[in-house]
């Protein structure tokens, strides 16, 4: 099953996209995919509605905003570093653990809406990601049982300035919690319909060329290890989402460096879990 | 006015403290002081409706448990190194500029619940910190705007484990997200009651002997310079938290280091916006 969201920012309400790409308006099951609705086990109650409901669900128009496929969750939890030729481009050698860290939630948008670059920005920069959604509370699970805590998958760019996370004193979070820093979706997919999420192709286009194209095959710690070892150090709570690190071909590890400018569109995509495309601008006061 | 709530873990409910120390239930004025709330001037309001509604409030049980003073933010942002002498004894030099880090939200009890020691934790360490409350939304405001932002303060011991801070590869999050971690209140005292919140005594002592005694006026980044600070980097929501470093005096810098252990009692406060205790105990399956 697809779960999106619709309609402004900040009021938008549940759907789901059908296979034949049809969008169902669900509000009337459920007033949102919040944390609420993963922890009451709301995706299979759902799609049970829906098999005797979707009849009576009106169409969502084609030429509707998407928004975030969830509400803002407790905790977006990002992993650097995790695919080797990645750290290698960042200077850095591939981490003996996960390496953790934060952004604000107040950073998401739907998956088309624009970048702004920051006041002050001069390394903008994308990440193309593949996010995991928690369903149900979780602490210190084993790898063995961390697949259970899975809800879905969603596409993210953890779009990230450099100058603010690395230059700036200290940790990283200031460089990656501007707002429209994360754009997710277009929709969560279901863990039932990814058969092998640690093998999905991604890619991330500027303006039309490829920049990032790599495949989670790649990553140092797999989704199952990601979710155990964060459970070791927090609860994670239904809806938290945790975005599992980008591959090679960032902005920064190029030579010269290219940062993002108004004007440039960033298109990107995993296997399943479809495209998205954002304008970027600059900040206006 | 000391906003209080009180009840069960996650299912507490909105309450005020009087001057005498009498605790009223105004649940029959706000659902809870959360972001809507803040958002909403509800502060203003609940004191223009306690005026004439306070006879009609039922009192709060003396025995009854608090949980934080305000329902879970959408960020615990935590300001690094912002009393230099702490800086000294940690080995880090003073920052140039504001260091920032994220705990997990999740992390957030009430001021006298048992401080939980992780599993496989060796060296968690206490933290007494003032933190401010954000009033409203908040982009990119200068220093002398700041102060409207506040809506109040609270005591908070921003608890952190050193192994997993700062030995487990990259950022701080990991060691200042578990739970129980976050203790905040007693109340949240709203910013009209503090004269000068960058002129406040601070506090803590481990079973009754004095660890840390300060005073804020060593900030080494004051609030409105905080506040400005973040909020060139993020959107600061209404509820959000920010607490503003601790100073001299924790487990870390003694010779020898000294962490907490299953039995210790941790009590601390600051002017103005009272005290709590938390026991500390061993995690337990």
């Amino acid at each position: 099953m697809k779960l999106i969201r619709f309609g402004d920012l900040n009021r938008e309400k549940p759907g789901v996209e059908l296979e034949d790409g049809k969008r169902l308006n669900v509000s009337s099951f459920t007033i949102d995919y919040n944390e609420d609705f993963f922890a009451e086990d709301g995706i299979q109650k759902l799609k049970e509605w829906l098999s005797s409901n979707h009849n009576s669900c009106s169409e969502i128009p084609s030429d509707i905003r998407l928004g975030s496929p969830l509400k803002r969750p407790s905790k977006l939890i990002c992993i650097g570093l995790n695919y080797a030729k990645h750290a290698e481009e960042s200077g850095m050698k591939p981490p003996q653990e996960p390496v953790l860290f934060f952004k604000a939630t107040s950073a998401i948008v739907g998956p088309n809406d624009d970048l702004i670059i920051p006041k002050n920005s001069k390394k903008t920069d994308w990440e193309v990601e593949l996010a995991v959604v928690i369903g149900k509370k979780t602490s210190y699970c084993s790898e063995s049982e961390a697949m259970d805590a899975v809800a879905g998958y969603v596409l993210h760019n953890d779009y990230s300035e450099r100058e603010f996370q690395l230059e700036r004193e200290g940790q990283w979070v200031k460089g990656k919690s501007c707002d429209t820093f994360a754009p997710l979706g277009p929709y969560l997919v279901t863990k039932d319909e990814i058969k092998d999420p640690n093998n999905l192709n991604l890619w991330l286009k500027l303006n039309g060329k490829t920049m990032q194209d790599s495949n989670t095959s790649d990553f140092v710690f797999n989704i199952a290890e990601v979710v155990s070892y964060i459970s070791q150090f927090m609860t994670l709570l239904p809806g938290d989402v945790i975005s599992t690190g980008t591959p090679f071909g960032v902005g920064m590890g190029l030579k010269p460096q290219r940062y993002l400018r108004s004007g440039d569109v960033v298109e990107l995509g995993i296997d399943g879990l479809g495209s998205s495309r954002q304008h970027v601008k600059a900040y206006e006061e």
